[in-house]
């Protein structure tokens, strides 16, 4: 892959710029020598953190505001060349108590950054990150980009709906867009201040506060898992090619594991906490969807990328960042 | 089929009440001795028009409002039995030029009417008028509810949303809803006045009028069409059963027909106008989809419902209704 070279100078923007993806895409971005843009509204608990900018402070822009907000995103684009859009509302609980507000998030504010793109930047390449949610329950194992869009939440669909919009702007409009459907990415900077966007990061918290951790039902749901610098390294492919244009794809990991051998994991290599099966709430119960794991040949075969992180190395690097930073993400002034 | 013994003092609300479809529902509601609320916002230029219930004036509740205003939404859907839901935003065109407007009515609309029915009557049943666009440019014909959806506008998109919307609501919060994924419906109470809500309308009233119809390209594109009255019995049948809660079928008609073959149907029948084949339009073409029928038998199976009226009857009588009332469809007065 040629993407190091390719990113340097190139001028990037990134919705979700502080947020727990967007911010190590940051990272690895000003290591590759880009000129980089963070935009993030900060709301609270939606994941952004500007301690996730840790030792790069200095050489990103942080620019905090809304992606709902037209006239700031139609000034933003310009002059960007590759926009990574991760701005969202990620949480399914959150979604069904509120949905309107997860529209307006996850709808709206895309809709609002390609007309940004359309009118005062059509030149622009936008990775946009969709997620496995959208397949909803899958008919089949591993689930691929041809299995139906079948949501089972209200963020399930707005996230299809902002996936669509990409597809459409760049098919009808020339904005150069394609869409990430990620599986369950994990790593360091990811929130861990509340349990409603998803578990691997709670359960990461309850183990190292030596804590017991409840798996739902006999924890024989399988997952595959992403370590986040593969993630960033699937977001630098797509942006550094016109090969996935027009496209939505699968993002996901190699290893696929059960609730119950995750947690095993987890404990063995924090060397804390436990666990203990628990019945389903009904609430989460209502929008579970059994077993998923995904399959991204399509990806592969179009960008060569590859994940290369193996789990056991994952979790340790991710156990280790969060031994030294927990404060930061569970603490009073983490957001 | 028993829909007939079930509607009688019914408590029906019709949202998108005043439009083609919708009103074509009432005046059979009626017949069937329904109690039936209309509620349509009346916004020019969308199909709402009071001449569509000249008749039944006396037997029907006229509420104008718009189906965004949760609070009017959250007193109206009270003690309503059934919930035809069929208010939208129907022009491609439009939602291209202003999408967050589309998104407005088709996403946010959909959400406050479910959320109505969730805090304020979830016994109610909802069936949402959806549309074949969703698909976008078909894989296979005939297209069965097993095709992807791919919308290849931004109208489309937000259909699908609207569509998942309501099946997510059925299976999470027990508020019963399908969703009915209609083709090309024609007949009498269409919207004449312009071409944005789709070409059949458009070529009748060119037709009435002696005008030349313009057919883009070589007009091989093929279609299937329902007659209006078929897709009322279609609503009606969805509404009396719970064998259609939690899904989306496919309404479609039986015959079809290359746009060169139906233009020269309506010119025989109407007895007049003329047609001319002409280059696609850019911003047409790039939304087009090639040809596309679908098959209903998955709908048939669960209710029985066959579409019963041919296309040479289902125009002559659509001309006959035009021919009566063109004024009211075209003239200074209509919307």
């Amino acid at each position: 892959m040629t993407d190091a070279a390719f990113y340097h100078r190139r001028r990037v923007m990134i919705t979700g710029g502080l947020g727990f993806i967007g911010s190590n895409l940051a990272h690895r971005l000003v290591a590759l020598g880009a000129d980089v843009l963070l935009v993030d509204s900060l709301i609270q608990d939606y994941g952004g953190n500007l301690f996730n900018i840790a030792g790069i402070e200095d050489r990103v822009t942080v620019n905090v505001a809304d992606v709902r907000q037209a006239s700031t995103m139609n000034h933003l684009v310009q002059g960007r060349d590759v926009i990574f859009n991760l701005a969202g509302q990620v949480s399914h609980i959150d979604s069904m108590r509120d949905p309107h507000t997860d529209l307006e998030i996850n709808c709206r504010s895309q809709l609002t950054l390609l007309e940004a793109c359309r009118h005062h930047n059509p030149a622009a390449k936008v990775i946009y990150a969709s997620t496995r949610q959208i397949y909803g329950k899958p008919d089949a194992l591993p689930v691929t980009e041809r299995h139906l869009v079948r949501p089972t939440d209200v963020n399930g669909i707005n996230k299809a709906a902002g996936e669509y919009y990409h597809l459409v702007y760049n098919n009808v409009f020339g904005v150069r867009a394609c869409a990430l459907r990620l599986t369950n990415v994990y790593g360091p900077r990811q929130l861990l201040r509340h349990d409603r966007q998803g578990f691997i990061g709670w359960f990461i918290r309850l183990a190292l506060e030596d804590k017991e951790i409840q798996v739902f039902g006999d924890g024989s749901q399988v997952r595959d898992f992403v370590f986040v610098d593969d993630a960033v390294e699937a977001f630098l492919a797509a942006g550094a090619t016109d090969t996935v244009n027009g496209e939505a794809f699968n993002i996901c990991g190699e290893e696929h594991l059960s609730h119950r051998d995750l947690v095993q994991m987890l404990v063995a290599i924090a060397g804390r906490g436990r666990y203990r099966f628990v019945e389903w709430p009904a609430d989460k119960k209502a929008i579970d969807i059994g077993s998923f794991y995904a399959d991204s040949s399509l990806f592969r075969a179009r960008t060569g990328w590859i994940p290369s992180v193996n789990l056991r190395d994952g979790f340790s690097r991710t156990f280790d960042y969060y031994r030294q930073h927990l404060k930061e993400y569970v603490g009073e002034g983490s957001v």
